[in-house]
Parts: C-alpha cells; structure tokens; sequence
C-alpha cells in the first residue's frame, strides 16, 4: 500500500459496512499472520486495522480495555497472577496493572509483529508493555495453555474475531485447558462478539462456556468503533459470581478509570430480555 | 428516485458513514418538509430513512421506544394522558398504550406524510395509530404547546436530530412551554443525540434543561442501527427522581417487552464516568 486511501472501509457484517475519513496512513504491514494497518483519524484517533477489522481504537479502546480487565480482577478477592491471551497491542495489560495485587502478568500473543507495532505507533496502548511484571511469550495461546506449569487468578482473552488463527481460542478445547490452569476462585473473561449481529458466535460460545464452568455470565459495554455498538463479554467462574461480589473500595482506589465504575459494574449485567432469552444468559 | 440503489448510505457524522446493503426501495417521496424514504434491508429489516438519516429500523426499534415511553411512565405513579411530540411513525404511541392507566395521547407531528407513509409500509410501528385513545394533531409543536389548554402527566419528545424543524424542540423557549403544561409530578423524556459523536448537541441541551427543570438525569439505551449505538435520553421531572422510584410489579405487567425490564431502569441510569465528567450527569 503506497498511498493513504481517503477513506478506510471497515466491514461489519457482509451487509454493514463502515466508512471512515483517514487522515493519514501512519504504518502498514504484512505479518505471517496479518494485515497490520494504523491510521490516523478524526473520528476515533489512531485506529489499529488487523485483517481489515478495527481491533483498537485510540478515542474508545480505554472501554473495551477497561471492562475486559476490571469485571473479573474485581470479583476475584486477591488477583496475583493474570494470563492474557492475544492484547498484543498492551491495553489490556495496562489495566490489569492498575490493580496493586498483580505480580505477573503472562502476555501469549502469536503475532510478534503486533507487539512491535504497537510499541513503535501506539504508545497510548503499548505503554506498560516493559512493566517488570509482565513477560511476553510469542506462541500460539492454544498450545501455551497445554504446556505451561503456571497457574492463574485470572484468564483474559483478548481475542480478534473468531476467523483465523483466532478461532481456536473460543473452542471448547481451549476453555478446558484454561480451566485446568486456574487457582482455586480463578475467573476467565473474554470478549464475545456483538449480540446483535454475531448470533452465529456468541449462542455457540455461550452454550460451550456452560458446558466447562459452572457459573457462565455475560456483561455487555459500548464500543462505538465496534459494530452495533453493543458489545459482550463472558464471564466464567468456577465458584465465585461477578454480579453480587464487588468491593467499591477497591473500584474507588484503580488510577484512571473513564468508562468502569461501581455502578457500571452491576450496570454491565443488566442483560435486555430480548438478548437473554436469545443466549439464555 | 426511480431504481433501488444497492448500498443504502447513511451519514452517522461528517467524517464516519455506515453503507448498508439495500434489497428494495419501498417507498420514497419528498414532503413539505423532508425526503422519506423507505429501504428493506437483511441487517435492519425495513428502515425509514427522513432526509438520509434512520430514524427507525424494523430490528432494532423497539429498543428506542420503549426506553422513551417505559422510563418515563414508569416513574409517574399514575399517568393518563401523554403528549407526544413527533413520533408519527406511531412506535412511541405503540408502547404507551401498554399502560393500563392512560386515558388519551396526543401526538403532535409536524408532518402528516411521516404518519401516511408509516400507516402504508411500516405497520410495526404504526399499529396503534388508529386507538381512539390517540388524537393526532399535524403542527408545529413549538406551536401547539404554547397555545393548548390540555395539561399531561407525561410529555415524550420523539424527534428528529435537531436540524431543520426539529431544531426548536432542542430550546429552551420549548422546554419552558412544556413544563407549563405538566400536571404536578409530571415527567418529561426526549430522545437526547449520542453522548460520544454530538457533544455539540448534548451539552447545551442538558445545561438548558438544568435552567428549566431542578431534575435532570441521563439514561443510555444500545441502538445498534443510531451512531455509536450509544444512545441517550434526558429525563426532566419538577418533582420526581426516575432512579429511585421504580415499581417492579407495574413494569412486570406490561406486555411484550424486548429491551425494557426492571433490572434496565436501573442499569441504564448508571452512566460512565467519561459522560459523566463530560456533561455534568
């Protein structure tokens, strides 16, 4: 790609399709496994393009970063160590390390070149990926998770889509064996698709999910950059229920936070009958 | 307009459109006060398109009304009688005669075509315009609200964005009118633009209301088919605060609720702290 198109065309559904004004082509690339794209826009800031799909958005991604990571570190008592598969991009680890109990953070991202990008364009995301907390492993998440001795408080999945490389992250194989590696009370939460638009996804997810954890709820967030604007989360647990234990002190004492709060907390499970009745969550 | 264009393009801000594929123009025409047209689509169903804006969407409208009319009239411990201002598509209409206690609506829409056209191609919404509980009146609002002896327990401002003739039901001159003809513990709701892409619009819009009325909350709904799908709504009371007055049995009883419950009124109070910050809510 030699020269800036004036508008990027995101898809977001074969018939939805988005239109944004770029103000600059900043970086493009082609990984072993990617398109890698930034833009600059007016719309959303800086926008990280993977595949043709807008992953990271500098004006909202603190949304979707912020609720991936805070619902479930907060509903655990005393979260030390946090897996985060894919978030090569860092927003994910710059909120887990908000919370004073962390003491590692294991990054398993496939795509180095992800990383790299992110620390060269996005600094805004990538800023505390040279934490001494955090260690990056460049590997498949579906076979670190087979081999890893570490055990976890907490599992996040930061997936793209599920096409590509990124399918086998919401097979129940996968949710398994990030099960097996959870401490007593370790809690899982991974982005799950638009309920509006990604049935075809999130019903599947949903009754695989129930099928390996006990207690399997979804919360919901907007992401304006994401298609429909509403979009899910899962929570999976094997003893401890993110709806009726949250601790507002602890909400109160996370620096920075724009979007999460103690109210959002109860707020984000509060599902529309229409989207419960469809997924029976 | 004579052949059905492929992709229907709707403007969501000068710098972010949303192409949606179109199976079939249904209906178009130019009234005396705006082009309407109507599109059948896979991802919105039928959509009616006023001066290439959605203003409803088959799939997704039911959000929309029934957080205009539930939130509201749920608050009021006893409403009868319900202005409507615009809302000739009749979806408004349609959800508050789901309450038992109304005695009489009176919509006020300034274009008779939005109504004839609703009547034609979009019966879901258009259902109820025939109830003789609802009187229709084609004028101006801003007119009929300084002029109309009747007083309303609950007034729902279903308009347009604030371009053209809907502008004026976004001043303060027609916030005043309204309060005037508020019965005592009165309520007022107005669909209120999206707090991410018009803060141009928002803002001055609640700083107005705060100098009408000493009440004055945001509340959000998903609308996946509006901008960002972050939609909000004002709430405007003399006496009444929404947030704290909720009867589970009377929202239990309304019939064929989609987005609505009472777990919803709650959460959709509950605002994020970058639109809190933002506009004083």
């Amino acid at each position: 790609m030699n020269q800036t198109p004036q508008w990027f065309e995101a898809r977001f559904s074969p018939e939805m399709l988005v239109r944004i004004k770029v103000d600059r082509l900043v970086y493009a690339v082609q990984s072993a496994y990617q398109t890698i794209e930034v833009y600059d826009t007016s719309v959303f800031g800086r926008i990280l393009v993977l595949d043709g799909v807008i992953n990271v958005a500098e004006k909202d991604e603190f949304i979707y970063h912020e609720m991936l990571a805070h619902v479930p570190l907060i509903t655990h008592p005393h979260p030390r160590s946090v897996l985060v598969v894919g978030g090569g991009d860092g927003g994910t680890v710059r909120e887990v390390l908000k919370h004073p109990t962390i003491d590692r953070i294991e990054l398993v991202e496939i795509d180095s070149a992800v990383v790299e990008v992110s620390r060269a364009f996005l600094p805004f995301v990538s800023c505390e990926l040279d934490n001494p907390k955090v260690h990056i492993t460049y590997e498949d998440a579906a076979y670190f998770v087979q081999k890893t001795s570490q055990r976890f408080d907490a599992i996040l999945i930061d997936s793209t889509d599920p096409v590509g490389a990124g399918a086998v992250l919401f097979s129940e194989s996968f949710y398994h064996d990030c099960r097996a590696l959870l401490r007593e009370g370790g809690v899982l939460a991974a982005q799950s698709e638009s309920p509006f638009f990604d049935p075809h996804i999130v019903k599947p997810l949903y009754e695989m999910a129930r099928t390996v954890f006990p207690i399997v709820r979804m919360y919901t967030a907007f992401v304006p950059s994401y298609v429909s604007g509403l979009w899910s989360f899962i929570f999976c647990s094997t003893s401890i229920d993110s709806v009726t234990q949250v601790t507002e002190d602890r909400i109160a004492a996370l620096p920075d936070l724009r979007y999460y709060s103690p109210e959002i907390h109860q707020a984000c499970f509060a599902i529309p009958p229409f989207v419960r009745i469809q997924y029976g969550v």
